[in-house]
């Protein structure tokens, strides 16, 4: 492969990191929005996330031209194909901060709910998934892949805590319906970045080692 | 390219294809335990699930192999990158049947809510996109591609018309909260299998026109 090939590859990288960056902004954002009820940082989430939507077209396009061209093999075919369903996961990722923000939107107009610890806990471990996941992209590192996929089941069992304790609560507090089951469909959200982050940890297993993990976690 | 090559395209078009199928069927069987409050078929479609991420796991081996060993280009090429985003698609909208299995397990042994034609419209239009995106796909055909980008409009609009009426209902009727948020989660799910639909829909549109629509449905 001649050096042109290189500085794509690198180029392609960068734009994947560059991606990756914006993504994680744009989950911290919509966590900063809901915790602060913060309508503007929530319109400015829903307005930027073309940004993301136009780094992923860009993304893809250049993988397409460097497997056209180049025609690469072994690891520099898994870094494409990796890199392109990273870039597919973060879009996903940055989908959800979207959703999160239109919920930071609804609640913040109305009265707020009482702190729930599990719920500050499903936020924090969730971010520190993406933080992990994006991290192993980064150094192309496996190290750190099984702490992502056990961080996931921290999430799923979180989720359906906050899940549970909602549910206690509108019981009680009927006024509190509409908010606590848009406070689900966030803790959902939240879920759902941690499946791809989950999948992110995957591809970087299969772009260093060259194994296919996915639903089979414990193999790393 | 040789023979051999087409025979192995023609070998993962038959997977996919199957994968396909199956997907077909546990969506359609999660809605018929859903409707018919039968646990026995919701626990066949969550035991039944690794059929379809074994199936997934092999088509996403044999792209590997025929991308390093054949270096497709252009249409070919563009088949294999669709395959594998559709595979994904595909094995994302069966984890929503074994997810939609769950809620219509919880809800069969509890006293049912009553029937919304709003919830069994937002069931008979997803499984139509359903329909309608693996049907493109099997004939590689482009022109009904658009209907699928468009009932994704009518399945989001519906989904929020289910959660209202929901949400409506529960504030009248306290002991029906939990049955109502699990129905409100399965709304969602049915969301989701309509996203993929539309990825699907674009991804047939990207094997064939060789153009990316993500995010620019209008444009086929």
């Amino acid at each position: 492969m001649d050096s042109r090939f290189h500085q794509e590859l690198d180029q392609l990288r960068g734009n994947v990191l560059k991606m990756a960056t914006l993504t994680e902004q744009a989950i911290e954002k919509a966590f900063k929005a809901l915790r602060e009820r913060d309508i503007e940082l929530s319109d400015e989430i829903i307005t930027r996330d073309q940004d993301i939507d136009l780094l992923e077209m860009e993304i893809d396009r250049s993988i397409l031209r460097l497997l056209a061209l180049d025609q690469p093999m072994a690891r520099d075919l898994r870094f494409l194909i990796g890199c392109m369903r990273i870039s597919a996961d973060l879009e996903r990722i940055a989908d959800q901060a979207v959703s999160i923000a239109h919920r930071a939107r609804y609640l913040s107009k109305r009265p707020p709910l009482p702190e729930d610890p599990v719920m500050k806990r499903l936020i924090e471990t969730s971010l520190d998934m993406l933080h992990v996941a994006l991290s192993c992209f980064a150094k192309l590192s496996v190290d750190q892949a099984m702490d992502v996929c056990m961080m996931d089941d921290e999430v799923d069992e979180l989720n359906t805590q906050v899940l549970k304790n909602l549910m206690d609560y509108m019981i009680h507090e009927v006024p509190a319906i509409q908010r606590g089951v848009q406070t689900i469909i966030t803790a959902r959200c939240m879920e759902r970045v941690a499946d791809h982050c989950t999948n992110i940890a995957e591809s970087v297993v299969f772009i260093v080692r060259g194994v296919n993990i996915k639903h089979h976690c414990e193999q790393i």
